[in-house]
């Protein structure tokens, strides 16, 4: 079995508003050097029965394209691949 | 400036429903060899006006266990700290 780490970010110039929220939330709660958040998301993903990790990563990468990430507001990476 | 990089990831035994949920869409469209996914969360804090390293990561931990983690079902993890 392989695990996958995927990292989903909002692409440049798209509004986080999530991120948003925090960043004002820190300021009410007086965390005033906080300049900005930014909020992504991370999955870990197990492949199982691949015979190799490139095998692993593609299957990861049509996860990715069609239920991690909405690639039009959205990239992802796989940044990691390591047999488990 | 400082660049921090938190992850904030459900505790061992807490219920992942939307993980679940992509497991299930995996099924769905016949990607078979995902064998679970675990969805995480992934902040990028950008911390100004302090001194040293240390004053960021103790800012960014106090902003983590605030606002970006509830630590009753989640752990944080400030995983990178770099001056940009």
């Amino acid at each position: 079995m392989f695990k996958l780490e995927v990292l989903v970010t909002l692409k440049k110039d798209v509004l986080d508003p999530q991120g948003k929220a925090i960043e004002i939330a820190a300021k009410n709660i007086n965390l005033r050097n906080i300049y900005s958040v930014k909020q992504n998301k991370y999955f870990e993903v197990f492949v199982d029965k691949v015979p190799t990790q490139n095998k692993a990563k593609e299957i990861a990468s049509k996860l990715s394209k069609s239920l991690l990430a909405n690639e039009v507001i959205e990239d992802f990476k796989i940044i990691k691949c390591r047999k488990v």
